[in-house]
């Protein structure tokens, strides 16, 4: 993408209302920008970075055997009335249409629609275990927005469905999910705690993926010796400092969440009467589990772990382009040409490339490159000579490559994914 | 995809209020499930041709320099009373957050948010011209949804907005964007008719792109020497037979509706003060062009278009799988062996495969085989022998091929895609 098409612009100065780290540098990279409180436009660079994520949270849902659907954020008022949580979910967005005898809710979550639909291919215990998923948009009339991308009125999620015959299925799954869910987090460099928390109105208790972050929004007492903590909202002040399970002292930490999954056992199952029969033709309740990503928050959190005072940090795997390329001292012919070859050979091969191709001064570009914080920065320069400078945005060390040594040093961690 | 591990199946019975063809068998596959009127939930094989849809849509959008950003669909209220809208568009949805002061759109369609943000980066002449699309779900509460998928209450929408300097840019660039929908359209097989239209409360006039089909819900008078008709919306009882530019006689067509094109000018950059300034630093308000795509609504109509009486016939760019490859005779455990084997070598080679290893009589296998309607057929059994048996969908010539040749005959039009 040649930087002067994109329609999209840097900003000097942002609002005093944006508090959070990671909204700062996303809006002023032009990433995202907010439309109103809790609600957010993804830009061309913001949206690259969510669309890796997705492919990156495809195929390890596709590597446990989840399988994708696109399920409607309309859903007719009866099943929430059904499940009791029309009235006991406060942030469900409820609205009329203007055939007054049609309520729907603005779904938060997808258990009052999925589980209806399984039903209707469920019927023997050769129809399980299944698993579904979806990434979509939901809704939530949260009191407060707030943290940029953290906490959203409206945000992209990803979430599983499972179906089990039995509670020992659902365990056996849990697990295997709760290793894909490190798995995703670990190839966007993060490194996530897992946390026992509260289960909200999905189940009595649920499993948290945080990450240690100094702006977190939640608090958790880890004990490292386990490879778990518990969330603020379940420990007594009695309890706290102790871990449950050795006994050690545990640690308090600031963290943001970025997963959650949950046992629901029967509790969607009872209201829809989702059974099967087994071999002897006994009917029994379907056993489920669901499992939560916010694809557009774990954008945030990256943002919020990964940066420096200059800008943004992102971490190759999730990165908008693998490679920033710059040209400078454009007035001479010669090395706005080499640049352009670079570009053309580089786009022919397949690397994600961002060619700043504007008229602007060096210190600017250097000044914007560092806050959009692609991982590689290429720079052809009158300096560069027919060789390229090139940098990475984490640790800044330079080496001179000629064009060839770095095509190929580019290429062998280039990512398939089509520019 | 193993089918056995699919945990849709076909069914035989549908509720009697499916009257389009394109809905009926649509639901019977198991490629989308209604999940009240005009909302539909897309299941695995429906959704897969979502995204093949989509990926056609996207590579042309770019092609025309469109740049893909992703717009909330919760906007404010203000920004819909400014364009007058909050009134005037019937089919919006309104609802409020329980914090009372709060009011939005859930959007039926996306300039009252495009044209905020575009503001934030349109300064000079040299920010124009530019466009971006967003693929995203959309809500209208239509006063009948009908006919399955081709008018919901929500639905799946490509959205492309254009920013011009000129009436003249802009007249350039909808002449390029009239060019791309006529090849996205060709690439999934449809042949597509140029239609003026009424614009609604978009614009005057607009081109709508129309694909004839029996059970369409709209009326053309086309004239096929000049390749352009007219929307029945705009012709008079006295013109209607006639071509407004050669003056021979046009043809009646019942068509549906699977993309639109609006030349918006400065409707909506009027109630937002969009303006630039030129090289003399005077100011002038942008011209905008807007053009959409119904994706789920396109997923109807080739269902509609593309069908026999024993189920669908999906052309090769949309199919939800390349190839159906069916096991019969799986008692034998050399006959399974090799099914097995075939299978395995196609997705190897990155060929997309549905695999019907289910315990099931061979009839039914092929009754549900022609119902999905994936473009090869590939049945091993006792009587394929070391071969394969190879049908098209469409004609049902069956060949008896090696397994080499078929591969190679496969591998020779394989999606690019990842399976």
């Amino acid at each position: 993408m040649r930087q002067s098409l994109l329609f999209t612009k840097t900003l000097k100065n942002i609002s005093a209302d944006s508090q959070s780290r990671n909204q700062q540098f996303l809006v002023r990279g032009g990433f995202v920008q907010q439309v109103m409180a809790g609600v957010y436009a993804f830009l061309p660079l913001g949206y690259r970075v969510i669309r890796k994520i997705e492919t990156i949270v495809r195929e390890e849902m596709s590597a446990v055997f989840g399988q994708e659907v696109f399920l409607p954020a309309l859903h007719p008022k009866n099943n929430w009335v059904a499940t009791g949580r029309w009235d006991t979910f406060d942030a469900v967005f409820k609205l009329k249409s203007r055939q007054m005898d049609i309520e729907y809710a603005l779904a938060p979550s997808h258990e009052e629609v999925v589980v209806p639909l399984a039903k209707q291919y469920i019927h023997s215990y050769k129809d399980l275990p299944f698993a579904v998923y979806q990434i979509q948009t939901k809704f939530r009339d949260e009191l407060r927005a707030k943290s940029g991308l953290l906490r959203g009125r409206e945000f992209i999620m990803k979430d599983l469905y499972s179906f089990h015959a039995t509670p020992d299925d659902l365990a056996r799954y849990y697990e295997e999910v709760s290793r894909a869910y490190v798995k995703i987090f670990f190839r966007m460099g993060l490194k996530s705690l897992l946390v026992e928390a509260s289960g909200g109105t999905f189940s009595k208790k649920s499993h948290e993926f945080q990450i240690a972050a100094s702006a977190g929004e939640d608090t958790i007492y880890y004990c490292s010796a386990c490879s778990l903590g518990r969330n603020e909202e379940v420990v007594t002040e009695a309890d706290k400092h102790l871990c449950l399970v050795c006994g050690k002292k545990t640690v308090v930490l600031k963290t943001s969440e970025v997963g959650n999954i949950f046992k629901l056992n029967t509790k969607f199952s009872d209201p829809f009467g989702l059974k099967y029969e087994d071999k002897e033709g006994v009917s029994h309740m379907v056993y489920m589990g669901c499992y939560g990503i916010g694809i557009s928050r774990l954008m945030g959190v990256i943002a919020e772990v990964f940066n420096d005072d200059r800008g943004l940090i992102w971490p190759s795997a999730v990165a908008p382009y693998r490679v920033h390329l710059l040209s400078l001292n454009q007035e001479k012919e010669e090395v706005a040409k080499r640049a352009v070859s670079l570009y053309d050979m580089l786009v022919q091969n397949g690397v994600e490339v961002l060619f700043d191709d504007r008229d602007r001064r060096a210190g600017e570009k250097f000044a914007e490159s560092d806050l959009l914080g692609i991982p590689l920065r290429a720079v052809v320069s009158e300096k560069s000579g027919d060789k390229v400078e090139v940098k990475e945005r984490k640790s800044m060390d330079a080496r001179l490559l000629s064009l060839e040594n770095f095509l190929a040093a580019t290429l062998s961690c280039a990512s398939p994914q089509k520019p």
